[in-house]
């Protein structure tokens, strides 16, 4: 383990962190607390909520459903929402507020945007997909590579992508930002500028990115992207999701699935379908109004947000994570697998057990135990997610405080931790 | 118009058939009441908002996601809901409770759906669809055909199915059950039988019969179908919609959307895809949590109904709605145009204006203002969507005695409902 040249942190440090990095201060006061005792570093799975949520969700229960009923399809915003949203987090990913849709979930959006990728890079058919990827895209790509519309390519990291490449037959490259596993964050200029040099567009999912760390989409130059609504985004659990295309592809082919919302003239009941300009033709059924209403409370805090500055906040608060399991957890047998520069991480961090008799479930089941809201994935990572508003470093002083209680004194090997957790 | 041989009808006879079908009576005090005054006619748009489903809602909201955040996906039926609240609503359709589950959007599964059946019906590839069905999945197997994977045969109607099939070459026959403009509902299963007969599958679109009237899937051999989950089966505004595979389709092909929700054994991140068995392969990405917390209340309430004994009691409301118009408001200039055959029906009822003026727009628009929470479709159908469980005959009255008042004095000329309304 790297070992710092300075005194190992102390509380007070992270104290005079969390004064340095006051920006997120008014934001997160406007996050509903969790349970008493209890810290979560879980936005990797579904970020805090909003404290409004509750009362815009009763509101559009109550209103909306109960009193006006089917008024509210024309007196209400509910069926703009999905651009509405979108509207509101596209500078959270460097995106044009009208290039961003919030609709259907991240893998029936990520189907969409491969059909659409493949429709504008036709005659070519390849879809590379990492080997390792979170499996629903893998799960996608492969699904349409059955049904005959392309071919997927596997490979086993971002480093072998210019040999894939080479052949020249590439439509699309279809990448995960970061690593759910060990928080891997991949270069996405770099990458998306190799596709494009062997004439291959990119797909990007900022699952494990959007919301946690500043993003340059239109800078990057990236083609299409995907992103979950209720990791660090915050929108609810099973939010709609994120759809981006680039202004160059927006017309470049008719959508996927063609439903009437994402029709030019949705309520003239053409007899034709014709797509509506931009993002919009992605999509497709009746928005989730429920869900859009609580995702407007998470919409309106990032209205609010300075995403530069929360990536600064973020950075701080992984450099000290990582820092203080160096210093706290690395001589009781536990290591950071994840990069140590912020700008190669997401949102999370993860690390790993070294014992032989390691068990990283049972490591993950004790912290929870304890009141550190983690999760664990196959084979080894233990993931501490970490919202760039939400999250304190005084939260992690007390987080790495109980992890070290619980490895020094063997905790987690209670047979009650021995149980598999999904 | 027909008039009937008995005494026009009174409030006394409708309190009687109230009275008559008072099997309804103890569920539809399990509906929160609208709006003081208000008669809802809508559930063809909005079915009404069971009372539980705010608090349920609630709960989700607080110990699911502001408290227990990560560990609901493991601790809860979150993601168990899709074939739980399948289970809950088979028989309102007739099916098998593993032959149907909730999720996505209504249009989302017609795509699921017909690139299942074109899989099924391969190397077949024309899907015949009606020229004047719901946009929506139209426009779908326009996309598909698009695609190049299939092929759009239109029709007029299902007069002219047996001419579309005859060729030999049709794969998949896509109807709605009911038509949304003037409810007319097509008889299953002697069309299923006629798809069959020529070698095509048959899918159904139970939009506006689902929840509204019994339906015997199992029964017609119907192969596939879907069904919107917010009108009669009061899932809630954006509700997740349902999917329906005939057993002996659900192994038959990969789904259209290859998703970690649909895999056989999704958390075992396999590297490679492989179909979940049964109906359960059509889900693709994270469930809906929120609107499947509201669809829950109402899936509650449907367990404890008699569908049967609430289709007879449709066909009274509905009979005693056209019995009132042809009464009170023939002579004023509306008429019924949906058939008179409760069989032959849907779940809404549909008028015209005779008037050479007439604006149905205009008109729907004061009885909403009238408290008649009605709605219209170009270019001339006025709907009562009628509920067999919150609907009463003593409400169509007053519903009826306020049409009639609004024609009588013509108050629907007044130019604050010229304006159009979606």
């Amino acid at each position: 383990m790297p070992t710092p040249a300075r005194p190992p942190l102390t509380p007070d440090d992270c104290r005079a962190r969390d004064a340095a990095h006051a920006v997120a201060d008014a934001l997160r006061a406007r996050f509903a607390p969790g349970a008493p005792d209890t810290l979560y570093f879980d936005a990797n799975s579904i970020g805090p909520m909003p404290a409004d949520a509750p009362a815009r969700v009763a509101a559009t229960l109550d209103a909306g459903w109960r009193v006006a009923r089917r008024r509210s399809w024309n007196q209400t915003d509910w069926l703009d929402q999905p651009r509405l949203l979108g509207a509101a987090l596209a500078p959270l990913i460097g995106a044009a507020g009208d290039s961003v849709a919030v609709c259907d979930s991240t893998s029936v959006n990520q189907y969409k945007l491969l059909r659409h990728a493949l429709a504008a890079a036709a005659p070519r058919r390849v879809m590379v997909v990492e080997r390792e990827v979170f499996p629903s895209n893998r799960y996608i790509a492969q699904g349409i590579a059955r049904a005959g519309l392309g071919e997927v390519r596997l490979i086993d990291g971002a480093g072998d992508l210019a040999a894939a490449l080479a052949p020249g037959d590439v439509a699309v490259v279809a990448l995960s930002h970061v690593d759910y596993r060990d928080a891997t964050r991949l270069d996405m200029g770099a990458l998306t500028a190799l596709a494009h040099a062997h004439g291959a567009l990119a797909l990007w999912d900022l699952s494990h990115s959007a919301g946690a760390v500043a993003i340059d989409l239109a800078g990057s130059g990236a083609d299409f992207a995907v992103a979950c609504g209720y990791k660090y985004l915050c929108g609810g659990p099973g939010a709609p999701a994120l759809v981006y295309v680039h202004p160059r592809w927006q017309d470049a082919a008719w959508p996927a699935l063609c439903g009437w919302m994402g029709h030019a003239a949705t309520f003239d009941f053409a007899a034709d379908y014709a797509p509506a300009p931009g993002v919009a033709r992605h999509l497709v059924g009746t928005p989730a109004v429920l869900a859009n209403a609580a995702f407007g409370a998470a919409a309106d805090l990032w209205r609010d947000a300075d995403m530069a500055a929360l990536d600064r906040r973020h950075a701080s608060l992984t450099d000290t994570l990582i820092a203080l399991i160096d210093e706290q957890c690395a001589p009781l047998g536990v290591e950071v697998t994840s990069p140590r520069a912020h700008g190669r991480r997401g949102g999370h961090v993860a690390l790993r057990m070294t014992a032989p008799d390691a068990n990283v479930s049972a490591l993950g089941q004790a912290l929870v135990a304890a009141g550190v809201v983690v999760s664990t994935r196959k084979p080894d990572a233990l993931r501490f997610g970490v919202h760039p508003i939400a999250n304190t470093h005084a939260e992690l002083w007390q987080a790495v405080a109980r992890l070290r209680a619980i490895l020094a004194s063997g905790s987690w090997r209670d047979p009650r931790f021995a149980g598999e957790v999904r």
